[in-house]
């Protein structure tokens, strides 16, 4: 197969990725997608570099095995994490979601100064902070992990009163701050959006890194002519490692799509 | 070693089980234990049966390893999803939690009505109904799964608003179906009753599996003449798949007392 036919390959430890699969569907509907979501493992927020590394790299391997031109690591933990190891690992372009996110950040600050939000992991990893210092020296970021917000996201509850205290506990020291821009530094996060907007207010805007992260991938496809040409209908497969119910159930509320093709694997054995 | 001499051997999916492990140490100070908590693939309450059966037997052989006389399976998920596979598997008594807490339930129980509360994988399985309609055909019972309850006992909210909110949306609906005993089942949540107490209000007892399960295990190590007679000091070693700083922060909270011999495995390896 020509190279330029093959299937974009998305990685996340679970659903989240999905947000970043929809603007990429959205933004280049010819291009065939395979998925892989560890649902086995998920989540990986809490969990060690060590490990998080050993679990990414598995999943990569899995997905060169589907013959994929690109990798897309649609998971904030693992972009904090061990993106260069996986860029060093690996014969295709790695694209991950924190350097665009970190770009549309500093473009949108106007006072200089930005909230980031995410796991544990992601927050303790510091690598929003490096990736905005490689672009602003100047920009002041305040950083805060907010664990409940994957599993508020999980369980529906986008809105209720749970969702808003715990909002609150989180969001009012960066707002005492006095920031104008936050990071959604999770592929979860944007599903709370409405909310988060009504906590932080007009003056505040929100950056989500999947639509950022579209952008870059359509322009490295771009730069390296490897956009499909092909106009059959795209293909979309999905690969879980374990509760392909939960992950329809739940994704097809992310994508705002059906999910037809799926299957489950354990990247472990691969 | 004589097998009396052996240790205990305790597994959870994480740091749960040390609700159980506490009121073992406290009920035979002169026991010794070995504690594995799978913080690596953390938490089990939302995967597929399958792969919970997988995880468990690994676990369970990685603490016969450690030459344990016993296992207690220190958590509700595994012990709803494949406690019969490990008793048909293992040579030793392997104690869960779902007998011992159904017992109390129906002991505590005077007007029939019974809640159940746990993981989405608990409450699924109906394992809590299947123990308790063996002990009495006339109860009737009332599950609810409440996924939210485990995120906040490890981000440590036992009692703000969050948590408060997260309880009435979960526990209201029980509430009004009159129940007159609580049993919570999952080994996170006796962290949570202070709170849940206060929602419930005085006519409902709460049943917490833990100390029933080390009653349990009290009485069987009895009956087999397997009690400990050695007098020299107890000792406690810890195992763990990630993340054992964590372990030692959360952990030394649930278990009120120091945390001092921990070490990191990969049970798949074993």
């Amino acid at each position: 197969m020509e190279i330029r036919e093959k299937p974009i390959g998305i990685f996340d430890s679970g659903i989240g990725g999905l947000t970043v699969a929809k603007e990429i569907m959205n933004l280049m509907p010819h291009e065939n997608i395979v998925y892989f979501g560890d649902t086995a493992r998920v989540p990986y927020g809490s969990k060690s570099k060590e490990l998080i590394t050993r679990f990414a790299r598995e999943a990569a391997s899995f997905l060169m095995k589907q013959d994929v031109k690109m990798i897309v690591i649609a998971c904030n933990t693992v972009s904090a994490t061990c993106l260069e190891e996986l860029r060093e690992m690996l014969p295709v372009p790695v694209v991950g979601v924190i350097e665009p996110g970190a770009r549309a950040a500093v473009k949108a600050t106007k006072n200089g100064m930005i909230g980031v939000i995410g796991t544990e992991r992601t927050v303790k990893s510091g690598a929003y902070e490096k990736a905005i210092r490689m672009l602003s020296g100047t920009v002041k970021i305040f950083s805060k992990a907010c664990p409940l917000f994957v599993p508020l996201v999980e369980e529906g509850w986008l809105d209720n009163n749970v969702a808003y205290f715990a909002a609150k506990v989180y969001l009012e020291p960066l707002k005492e701050e006095g920031i104008d821009t936050l990071v959604l530094g999770c592929t979860h996060y944007p599903l709370l959006k409405p909310m988060l907007k009504r906590i932080m207010g007009d003056g505040v805007v929100l950056v989500d890194s999947a639509r950022e992260t579209a952008a870059e991938v359509a322009q490295i496809l771009s730069e390296r002519s490897l956009k499909r040409t092909g106009t059959g209908p795209s293909c979309y497969r999905f690969f879980v490692s374990d509760n392909p119910e939960k992950f329809i159930e739940v994704g097809e509320r992310f994508l705002q799509r059906s999910i037809d093709l799926i299957s489950v694997v354990n990247p472990e054995l691969r």
